[in-house]
């Protein structure tokens, strides 16, 4: 039921409660189209298939060492003082396409990587030998380049090998077949190695939303530029694109529109073809310049469900007013918040940057919140029926949250200072120190 | 001390501890010059001057509501009986300059966050009067565009106000000459919101590091391609670059070079041109094709302090095998690591993402190490003398930790299960289940 409908039949304005405003949000909101992506535009991305192993891994038996492929027998016994002499019959490279073949009495020199050719059935590390060199125990291999004909002639072995030692089998990480990864997997480094390492070049992901921020009003000025009377300068169109990149978007910032209806509705309509989602922020209160409220109010269509912007009073502070609907021939969703700079920040916080990680499809679209005891030398007020946030200065080791600064919603100095929100519930009008609280631990 | 001095003193090979290794590549990475960026390029990056407040905040007496701008003793004692009814001489809304004075039995229709007009000494809200519409208290003004006009007639207010009611003092939230932000400060959407506000559009900071990522292997194909006999797919330059952005870089990834030392050399000479981190994996241990040891053991200039490579064993598993030093004109710091992915993805967490958060010049370079039980259904076996690093997961309810697959360094599957590192100190050898471990979090 709209809040129209239901102001005409309670003949009273409807306050929602946080709870219900996000959850309203969360249902309309839907994951963005799959699109195929080359794996590092991938990173941080959800996948939407489960990914099948094509080719087992490792793709051929290798070894874990730089050594020498040899037959057990041949080495069975070997010690310091009686090393077992072999005929060194050539070089296995890592990358190398094979050719040699160990026979009994032979070791070929072998490479970490290096495919184990066929007849060995070990490898001795080189520090387990001569290196070829009749000179007792080595420390590494002579290189290839200090003597490009490979190795040849003999090495003596001074330890024992069991069959298969310092052999990686083929299929020992995966097999093919398995399932590499899960759908829903949100894609980070050693996600993105195990896809390489399978072959994967590109992947089916969930993008990354492209959100457009826009401050409105005629109060707004550019950092940079000279302040003149009545004017204060634009944070809300810089904060919230900082802090939906934050959120994993792509963010553009379009900044301050003045308080002009239809300005405001013209720069709205060409930023859609870049949007996935569209934050505004102010012009959504009780005031006669609240312009957002006067140019979206009008653009749903009627016929179409779900089209429209709904404006509401919420039972929180700061954050009061907010606006949230969709727009536009694709129903693009937009979220409306209040112009003070602590409430569009806190709004933020609470309704757009769930609905852009929903957007993403990720699993866990909020916040970590955790309990906090709070440290004040005084017991802390707040108003009846709603919801406050606080802000607040958060110590882990402790598990204590200390309020920084005061409830205005304009103090933004203070915001800067703070790590988290610190909750107190609507039923709560006092709080003493050392009472337990939520708190939402912001980045 | 070199490690070839020691070898040469010692007689036999010096084993580097992790923690000698990690405070030597520290002690030798320089945090990068401050560079002055626009506000939204700046994120995530570290302030290097103390930011002082240019011009108070807010720059004027505002409004805190939408409603009348009064002087008080105009409406001592009103209410909803005894309304005070007021002349309305005008609107004064944001961004207005002015012009209007509140003389006795006078009221301004005033917006949120409009300068408070001379001769108003507080704000009464509208949903305290009428809104000068006579039919008693509202809801909301009258738009701007349904009245163009502006308001004017009389408003009666129905409850009193006290002086600097609903008025936000010029300079409630920082004076002029106060320390906004201290140098050191990470800039997160708060801190970019208050540099907004007091109007910087840009501001120094240290850049973000350009790191360069290279694998090494003659058997390294690229993914998506046919993989021929002997070859597996490069995953260690996908995985690196990835982490090196996670870490907070511009991150460049070059892809597979072929066991070349020449071919090595000429692509990290022209690669240093957009590298402040150069990180390369494989060819750092004792096989004959360990092409990077062998390129960069000679790029020192032995006239310079700190110029060169220098290649380590290291106590710890995966990862024995490391190089670190600085190469070319600028000294670019390098980062040899080795080829397993395994161990390349554990040194580049352990080594190249703290030398990359010291460039950033971040104030922490360390993952969160926690405490944690180990969950195990029999006794994990550590190498004496080495740090082992096991792959795990992490259950932050219970406090635990349950290692996901072997502790073989080809485990790419594994590693992509783990959201943790289980540190076995060098003096363990083996851990009963239910021993409380440090844990690395990652990500």
């Amino acid at each position: 039921m709209s809040t129209s409908a239901t102001e005409q039949i309670s003949g009273q304005t409807h306050i929602w409660s946080v709870t219900e405003h996000l959850e309203d949000i969360l249902a309309a909101v839907r994951p963005l189209e799959p699109i195929e992506l080359q794996l590092l535009d991938a990173q941080g991305c959800v996948l939407v298939d489960d990914i099948t192993v094509p080719v087992s891994l490792p793709p051929f038996d290798n070894s874990s060492m730089d050594g020498y492929a040899v037959r057990t027998a041949d080495v069975a016994g070997a010690s310091e003082e009686f090393p077992a002499a072999l005929e060194v019959i050539g070089d296995v490279a890592a990358g190398s396409a094979g050719g040699l073949t160990v026979g009994p009495g032979q070791a070929a020199r072998i490479m970490t990587g290096a495919p184990l050719p066929p007849g060995a059935e070990a490898v001795v590390p080189v520090e387990w030998t001569d290196g070829g060199l009749g000179e007792g125990p080595v420390g590494t291999m002579t290189p290839h380049s200090a003597a490009p004909e490979g190795a040849s002639g003999e090495v003596s072995v001074y330890r024992p090998a069991a069959a298969r030692a310092h052999v990686r089998a083929r299929g020992s990480d995966v097999q093919a077949g398995e399932r590499a990864l899960a759908a829903g997997t949100v894609l980070g480094p050693p996600q993105i190695a195990l896809l390489a390492a399978i072959g994967r070049a590109r992947v089916r992901v969930r993008p990354r939303p492209r959100v457009v921020v826009l401050s409105t009003g005629s109060e707004l000025a550019q950092p940079g530029e000279e302040l003149t009377e009545g004017r204060i300068y634009d944070s809300n169109s810089f904060a919230l694109t900082a802090a939906a990149r934050d959120a994993g978007a792509l963010a553009y910032r379009v900044g301050a529109v003045a308080d002009d209806a239809e300005t405001l509705r013209a720069t709205i309509e060409d930023q859609l073809i870049r949007a996935d989602l569209l934050v505004t922020t102010g012009g959504v209160s009780v005031g006669a310049y609240d312009v957002v409220k006067e140019a979206l109010s009008q653009v749903g269509d009627e016929d179409e469900a779900g089209s429209g912007i709904e404006f509401r009073k919420l039972a929180m502070q700061p954050g009061k007013p907010q606006g949230f609907g969709s727009i536009g021939p694709d129903h693009t969703p937009l979220l409306a918040l209040p112009g003070n700079p602590v409430s569009s920040y806190v709004s933020f916080e609470l309704f757009a940057r769930p609905a852009i990680r929903a957007l993403m499809g990720l699993p866990d679209v909020h916040r970590e919140t955790v309990r906090a005891v709070l440290r004040a030398e005084k017991a802390l007020s707040s108003p009846a029926g709603k919801r406050q946030f606080l802000r607040g200065s958060y110590a882990p080791g402790e598990g204590t949250v200390t309020p920084v600064g005061g409830a205005g919603s304009h103090l933004i100095a203070a915001l800067a200072q703070a790590d988290a929100l610190i909750v107190i519930p609507e039923d709560t009008t006092e709080v003493e120190p050392d009472t337990e609280l939520d708190v939402v631990l912001l980045g």
